[in-house]
């Protein structure tokens, strides 16, 4: 990573965005006017490249194509055929990620399918892990009657010696640390254990590399920085070697070897795609596809590059005002977004959005800004940080508009 | 039902298509030229109003409201407000049907969660049951170490005797046949085990009343004659004294009582909303809630009579030709399609297709036409009865171009 001088005015921004060898990206997306949209990293824009497909898909391969789009657009094959599209962006090879459910559903399948062959029957998740994985975790060993342990962050690569499985995010949630996969990969080896890596923070946009870590299970989803659209499908990594001797709980039609001889006796396909259950929803697939277009020809250590000084900047803006910041200093331990806290977060993300900066809060007091490089110019950042510091130093929070909850937040 | 003459030539189907009091809802289909379309079985045709909405949720909800629009076009609350349009068409009331997931997993969850509950662990199927419902089946039955049963569909009335669990289809889908509801369910309660009725062919064609037949566990498709899009998503129906006693064993973020709170611990929402895991896709959503409105006003049973006549005047047409029919004849017995076994089914169907008529094929024999009673008009039917008379009564299925098998057929 080249050292760049940290802008230390708007001009230096600037500066920054002239010579950014990302600039152009930004020009695929569909951004609405006077926003700076910093959450990214909770639901990626749209590019005009995943709306025109939504289109074809909606107006010509069903509305005049009807059911023989199965075949003629090949529908049919959108699970593996994303799926190879993803697979460089983690490192992994063609025909070992499948796009398909939630990651609530393929957390679950996954698990299912890997405590049998591991030493300890365990299911392992850390305290702060994103509440779902928990959940998932604890639904799973209470449906099976198996142990389920809930371990600290700092206490989890320890955990492993026991040979269980750990399911465990790459890029935290809350404060985007990166974990480091190969320690963990080590440890769950050396014990007969293994480990399901959730990669929904981290998909394009931490240059992970599944098999050079040892990596062989891991799932995400693609509605953060791969920008597939609300609710898009989530995506499942199984190693080729390890596919082979896992049956998926759910076994669906779709992971049949021969979907359409109807046969009642299920026979798993070959490798990941044993996974795919359900008929998938092509209308979010066809989103999916259009918008895995912008990373095309690129690679994503130099997106993670950009996200780290667009973080850098937030940061040292940050410290400048004595916020609390959460995340860590060093962009190369620290996925794509920033967390800073403080007691009166909820009114400050409220003031920004007033503002037209859009940021995300999370509960008890934690601002969350996603650095996307694709779209976001170092003078964005520049000019959310000065809004930032003056509602800050001008308490502009405490206008009780600010205070009214939203449904969601 | 009021007896309607059997046409016996195209001015009596003429005649029948003037007074056809759901002729208007023809207008509402985006249906390509040339084609007709006898395959809403599998997949339902586009309607204006779906691709409408599909539009303005890529274009206008995503694309300019960006995250907000969980909040402020109410993604978050699509499993909900979908389900609440779709109880009525089956009987069950507001709050009891949710939109969520694939059948597959639907299925996967409901079996799982009612188990604990039966006084026979045993998880029974029909072994001509839809080829992904006995996988299912299967799979949970290994995963949790209890027994499953294939049962004959003559024999599976019998066999609730046991206190099990059946999943059972309410319309076949190899020959239409509709099931006695009443029957089994009365047979379940007098065990004390449970029936998961599978909707998929019945959703949006049959008259089914669930809380009257005592039903307490569904799931069903929206693609079919719901005309949800290629891949919608599914829906759960739990009667609501039975949702309290249930646990999701695939528990995510939005079944939660508190989503937004992000706690550690699990705690179900009310009723059947415990149902829903991970996030929607909200594109798949959109398009459903457009496809919805066509069945606004609309009576099921006014569907279920004219798809009946449509079906009896295949089947009497068919009887005619000699051909072998695998439905019941009495419509009122019958789903929406209609089931014909022929040695030369397949190229059968191509040679149907190559005239613009699109019916589907089974393997091994079977063909089958869906009467999808919103957009066909009785001339539909005459006019394809006539081109499957001349092909079948001139061996035009011989031409070897008939007989080149697509991917998916």
């Amino acid at each position: 990573m080249t050292t760049l001088p940290m802008p230390n005015a708007r001009e230096d921004a600037e500066a920054l965005d002239r010579a950014d060898p990302l600039a152009d990206a930004r020009d695929a997306f569909l951004l609405p006017e006077g926003i700076t949209y910093l959450v990214g990293h909770s639901l990626g824009p749209a590019t005009q490249k995943a709306t025109a497909r939504i289109e074809t898909t909606a107006q010509e391969e069903w509305a005049q194509g009807l059911v023989g789009s199965w075949n003629t657009a090949d529908w049919i094959h959108y699970p593996q055929a994303l799926g190879d599209r993803i697979a460089p962006l983690i490192g992994a090879k063609a025909g070992e990620v499948a796009v398909c459910d939630s990651v609530s559903v393929n957390l679950f399948k996954l698990a299912a399918a890997i405590l049998p062959l591991v030493r300890d029957k365990t299911l392992m998740v850390e305290d702060d892990e994103f509440p779902t994985d928990q959940y998932v975790a604890e639904g799973l060993a209470g449906l099976i009657g198996q142990p389920m342990q809930r371990v600290s962050r700092q206490g989890s690569l320890d955990a492993l010696q026991s040979g269980g499985v750990l399911i465990k995010s790459v890029v935290s949630y809350r404060d985007g640390l990166i974990a480091d996969m190969r320690a963990y990969e080590e440890a769950a080896a050396k014990a007969g254990g293994a480990i399901i890596w959730d990669l929904s923070h981290t998909v394009g946009m931490v240059p992970v590399a599944l098999h050079e870590v040892g990596a062989r299970f891991a799932t995400g989803c693609t509605y953060k920085y791969l920008n597939g659209g609300p609710g898009a499908p989530s995506f499942l990594f199984v190693q080729m070697e390890a596919a082979s001797l896992l049956s998926n709980p759910i076994p669906g039609w779709l992971g049949h070897k021969e979907p359409f001889v109807f046969s009642s006796r299920y026979e798993p396909a070959e490798g990941v795609q044993r996974f795919v259950a359900g008929t998938p929803g092509i209308l979010s697939c066809a989103a999916l596809s259009g918008a895995l277009d912008v990373f095309e020809g690129r690679r994503v250590s130099d997106l993670h590059e950009k996200a780290g000084r667009l973080g850098d900047l937030c940061i040292a803006r940050a410290q400048a005002l004595g916020l609390d910041v959460r995340s860590p200093d060093d962009c190369r331990k620290r996925g794509g977004h920033v967390s800073l806290g403080h007691e009166a977060g909820y009114p400050i993300v409220r003031a920004l959005a007033e503002r037209g900066i859009q940021a995300d809060f999370r509960t008890p007091d934690t601002i969350r800004f996603g650095f996307s490089p694709l779209f976001l110019r170092y003078v964005d950042v520049w000019d959310a940080m000065d809004a930032l510091a003056e509602i800050v130093r001008d308490r502009l929070w405490d206008e009780p508009r600010f205070h009214v909850r939203a449904k969601v937040t």
